[in-house]
Formats: structure tokens, C-alpha cells, sequence
């Protein structure tokens, strides 16, 4: 048995097709060999079906994908019944486990499939804005199918007419944040599926490890810091305080990446358009915070992260901050199903690693108990 | 980064002081260094608290775990609801993932407590006992504060006053399947609590790995085994006929252990009393399978694992086969909250592996998309 490795940092614990993050590079690649950058402009569809599918689709293709998706949009009775009896008051990330989870309440342990993926996929959206909604005391907001689906999440969260500019950027951002190789959730969707359990389980599990500040918490974190610090002539000594004060800065650091994140930096040109009120203050604080932390930490890569600057487009495309975590979670299903699909059909070896006992070894002893 | 390591077999992926599987000893050594079999006698509540705290209960101790938990026992108002929303035929442990889920639906992201993995342990078999309840037609029952945790278990499940012996049958199986080292629900209970995520999260993506067929799904495999064969003189050619058709035998084989689970040996004994129909049975399909597996791959390590004899003694328990699994969730929730608490107090590192990269590399190219 080997040494315990914390945080698994450097095993490789899979073998994938689905995305590749170069953190030395500052690059991520998308399955087919695509760039992010070169996926600037893709449809959210069009992404979702390269990661299922490993090929952009034609235009036949992409056609038929959208009206599976139109057509699986739909709360079922379970879900409906769950999201009425979650609390205004509750997580939204907690309404989302529970609504996708009785979303996929159904007899045995269907295996894992596209048409799965599909729907669940199509389904995020509509459980995220219904419970939006209610908590809100508002009434839900049938899908549109005749809408695309980033312009119908909006059309179901605001009951209005979609905005084509603000639909565009929530779409930029479902495209860019729709896989990034074995973070924390997609391995742990493929830790559950390599149980032989079904893809609505393994994506519940994933959905619980997002909600963490350390993973898809961290925008709506990044957004409250920055509001705090009130103005662009604020976040020079906002910074320094806080990291005098052994304070925590959001939004910056990363596991594999050593440069520049890609999809913080094609962000954050969309936020300078899409959030011009919060984008000076934001720049403002980013470059002092790297300016610092480059000066206290010489030997840490400190790069800004996608976080940071997802919580100025989310916001800018009309999200509410305690939403965000739910919106990457409509962007990353693809991820995690994509992962799941992928790992069943190739080698399904349950994950299970080893541990070391750091407790005593047992004495001759028969336990006094009641 | 190093080579990928199929299944994660034989990394250590945490330091842990709950429980150690010694594979080639066939030993289980519980929190403070106790076998298994030392444990044998002990109730639910006592090895929930050795667990949560690392020592046995004194008698005012147990008397405060019990009384907690009896108070945490009843379902809240989202629990209820989304309960009543899932259809009669879904999977017992979909009903247990989304039901779990609801009852921890809460503002905010709680960091895990005792408190907490104290109240979804109480609470967690009636979700089990009420759905199982409404799956038959019948209402619920409520849970009676006089009753410990198993009996309570049992009372809620059939309306009827408790069974001392039956009881103690449950109880001997919620004391052994409580830990067992990083198995790969725990280890996805680990992951998602690694991100900094709430407990409930945590549990709920346990569940949604423990379902699977390779994991605690098995004892309910196993047991459809058992009936199928149809007695024990035709034990011999039914496993010679599926070792020769290549299927599987449900309930032999483990990745760590080396030779007879220590669990299965007490629960194979306890068989005999709590199930005198299934026993002869299985006793004769395991001897015959044993002999077989070992004769085809002498190379293999072939023992019975726990699941093939968990089947036994739930039946005779009085579960039904459907909810096996459930029940072992509501034993193993003590191991899987004890394991997050640790890792969140001791390391809390996120665990976020590394990937090796399958797809071609980028070419120089514009995306062709709509």
C-alpha cells in the first residue's frame, strides 16, 4: 500500500475523452480536440452534443437534440410535489438535489443513457426556476418550446419575454462551464456510477458536491466579496486588509491551473458588456488582489478563477446571487452525464480506494456494553 | 502525474480512525481499536456513539444519544411532502435520496455537526418505514419514543408492537454493517464533504451510491439468487449452470478482503435462527459456489462477501427484499456522518484527482457551429 496522498492531488484516478484541463498551458479542451475559445459562439445544444457525442452535431442532428430536450422540460408529479414542500427559506442547491431527485424516482436501477442525460438535462432549468419562483411567491413559468434553452431558463425565471443579449451571455457561460475534467463533482458523480447505480443518483451526488464554497459555491462567494468592498477606490485597502488579517480573498487560486484561467479571461470581456456597473470594481479588485498575492506568495500560482468572474456575467445576465451555483449545475449536467456514460461504457470499475488506520489496534478485549 | 490507476485499487485516498478492514486477516476493527465480533452484542445507539466519539457510552451518555435521537425521529414538513409526491412502484432508495434530501433542505450551507449527523441517523428509517408504508396502501405509523432504534425501526414498518427477538436480529446487523473502511459510498460521502458542503449533501450522495448493484444493491441480488435456485438439492446444478454460462454468482468476491468476511461469518450464524427456511438453501448454494469459483480461478480470492448473508438475516428480520438496501443505508449513515466529520476536522482537502487525457489534441481550428 502506498503513502496517503491528501486531496488524491496528482493520481490519476481516470482515463477521458470528455475534456482535458492543461493547467500549465492555461488551456481546456473539449471533447474532439476543440479549444474552449473556439467554442465561444456554440450553442448551448450544439456543446451539450459534443460532449454526449463526440462530434459537433449537423444541422439535422442539432434539430432533433433540441426537440428532445423541448420535449423532456417538464416537472413530473414527484418533482412538483417535492418543490412545493421545500422551505422559501432553503438553499436553492437544496431544492435543485430534491427536485432532480424525485424527478428520477422510478422502479429499479435503470442504467445510464443518453436519452437519460437529455432529459435530466432538459428538466435543471425548469426545477431551478420553479423554485425561484415560489420563493419569490410567485407562480411557475411553463417552458417555452418554442424557445432555445438558455433563453427559456430565463423565460422561466423571470416570466418575461426573453432578452436576446442577456440570453446570449448566460449562454456563453452554460457553453464554457459545461465540463473542466475531474472536479470535485464529476468525480463524484463517477465515484456513485461506478457503483452501478443510475445517472439520476450519480448526478444528485454531483449536485451535493457543487453546492460546496470550495467547489461551484465559490461565484456567488466571489460576487458577495466584491459587493462589500463598495467602489473601485475601495479595493486597494479592501485587499490588504483582508489579507493582513489572514483574511481569505474569493475568486482566486485554482488545483490544476498556473495561469490565467481561459474561461475567466473570455468571462471577463463579457462582463465588461453584460455587468458594467460591478465590472470596474471587480477588475479593480482583481488586479490588486494578484499584485498582493503575487508579492506575498512568490511561489503560489494565484490566477484568478473562473468563479470570479462567472458572478459578474451571471449577474449581469439577471441571476440571482444565491442562483449561481445552481446555474453552473444547469451547465455542468452535461459534464457529469457525459463522465457517467463514458465510464460505464468503458470500464465501470468500482471506485473504491484504500485507507490508513491511524487509529489503535484492537486489544483482547470483549466490549463492555449494556 | 503518475499512471491511472483503474477502480482507484490500492491508493490511499484518507487517514481514518473509524473503522479499518484488515483484507488479510478478515478483520474489522471498529473506532478505539474493537473487532467486529467484540461489538456483537452491543446496540444501535452504543456503536453509533463509539463511532461518532471514538470511545463507548457510559450509561448517562447512551441515555442522552437515545433521547436525542428519539426527538429527531419525525419527519419535517418538505420530508412529508416529497415523500407523498414519489409514485408507489419507485426504487425504496430513490424514495430514501429524495426524502433525506428534503428533510435537509435549509438556508445556507450548515457545517457538519454531530448535531446533525445525530438527527438524519434518527431520522433516516422513517423515510424508509414511511414509504414503505404508503407503497402498500397503508398510512403511516409514527414512531413510538419508548422504543430504541431498531425496534422502533420494525414498529414503524409494520404497525405491530415489537418483536424482542426480531429486533435483536436488526440490531445485530446495524451494529456489523455500521463502517467499513473507504468503501465506496463513504469515500463519495468524503469527496462531496470535501468541497465544504453540508452534511445532508454529503449523506445524500452516500445513498445515491449506495444503491448501486455493486455496492449495497448486492444483498438484494443476492437474495433473488437464493429464491431462484428453489432448494438446496438443485443448488449444485444451478451454480455449475451459471459458472458454465458465464453469469454471475451475487455475493461472493470484495475487493479488500482476502478470505471470510468477518460480518458475513456472524450473520451467517445468526441466519440459522432468523431465516431456518432460506438458510439451508444458501448454506448449500455458498458451499457449492465457494468449491466452484475456487476450482475454475484458483488464482481469486473468493469469499462470501457480507451482502450474501445480510440477505439472509433481513429477511428473517422481516424486510423485504425491495428494501434491503435502505436498511443498510440506515446503518451505514453512522459510518458515513462519522467519516465526514473526521475528514472535515482533520484535512478537509478537496479531493480532486487528476485525469489522463484520451482525445485528440486541438488543432487549429474555428469551431464550424450555427
Amino acid at each position: 500500500m502506498g503513502e496517503y496522498v491528501p486531496g488524491l492531488e496528482g493520481v490519476v484516478a481516470a482515463e477521458t475523452e470528455i475534456s482535458e484541463v492543461d493547467g500549465q498551458g492555461g488551456r481546456l479542451i473539449y471533447r474532439g480536440g476543440y479549444l474552449i475559445q473556439d467554442l465561444e459562439d456554440a450553442s448551448f445544444e450544439e456543446v451539450a452534443y459534443l460532449l454526449w457525442n463526440g462530434k459537433l452535431p449537423d444541422a439535422k442532428e442539432l434539430a432533433q437534440l433540441k426537440s428532445q430536450l423541448v420535449a423532456k422540460r417538464t416537472l413530473n408529479a414527484a418533482a412538483r410535489a417535492a418543490l412545493k414542500g421545500i422551505p422559501k427559506d432553503a438553499d436553492p442547491m437544496d431544492a435543485l438535489r430534491t427536485g432532480l431527485s424525485a424527478q428520477g424516482a422510478r422502479p429499479g436501477v435503470p442504467k445510464p443513457s443518453l436519452e437519460d442525460a437529455i432529459a435530466y438535462t432538459a428538466v435543471t432549468p425548469t426545477i431551478i426556476a420553479a423554485f425561484y419562483r415560489q420563493s419569490q411567491g410567485q407562480d411557475w413559468v411553463d417552458p417555452d418550446p418554442k424557445l432555445g434553452h438558455a433563453a427559456n431558463f430565463q423565460h422561466m425565471m423571470t416570466g418575461e419575454p426573453p432578452d436576446t443579449e442577456r440570453a446570449r451571455w448566460l449562454e456563453t457561460y452554460l457553453v464554457l462551464l459545461a465540463d473542466h475534467g475531474l472536479n470535485a463533482s464529476t468525480f463524484a458523480a463517477r465515484v456513485i456510477a461506478s457503483t452501478g447505480t443510475d445517472l439520476c443518483s450519480a448526478l444528485v451526488g454531483a449536485i451535493a458536491a457543487l453546492k460546496g464554497p470550495a467547489h461551484g459555491g465559490a461565484a456567488t462567494a466571489a460576487h458577495r466579496m466584491v459587493e462589500k468592498v463598495g467602489g473601485a477606490d475601495k479595493a486597494e485597502k479592501f485587499v490588504t486588509d483582508t489579507l493582513n488579517a489572514h483574511g481569505r480573498l474569493m475568486g482566486f487560486g485554482h488545483r490544476v491551473y498556473r495561469t490565467y484561467d481561459p474561461r475567466a479571461r473570455i468571462l471577463r470581456d463579457l462582463a465588461k458588456i453584460a455587468n458594467p456597473e460591478y465590472y470596474p470594481v471587480a477588475f479593480k479588485v482583481e488586479e490588486v488582489a494578484l499584485r498582493e498575492l503575487h508579492e506575498r506568495h512568490p511561489e503560489r500560482p494565484n490566477a484568478t478563477n473562473v468563479d470570479y468572474w462567472s458572478a459578474a456575467v451571471l449577474d449581469g445576465a439577471g441571476f440571482p446571487v444565491d442562483f449561481f451555483t445552481c446555474v453552473f449545475a444547469a451547465s455542468r449536467v452535461v459534464g457529469w452525464s457525459a463522465h457517467v456514460l463514458e465510464y460505464m461504457a468503458k470500464d465501470g470499475r468500482i471506485l473504491r480506494p484504500a485507507s490508513k488506520w491511524t487509529g489503535p489496534q484492537p486489544q483482547e478485549r470483549k466490549a463492555r456494553v449494556s
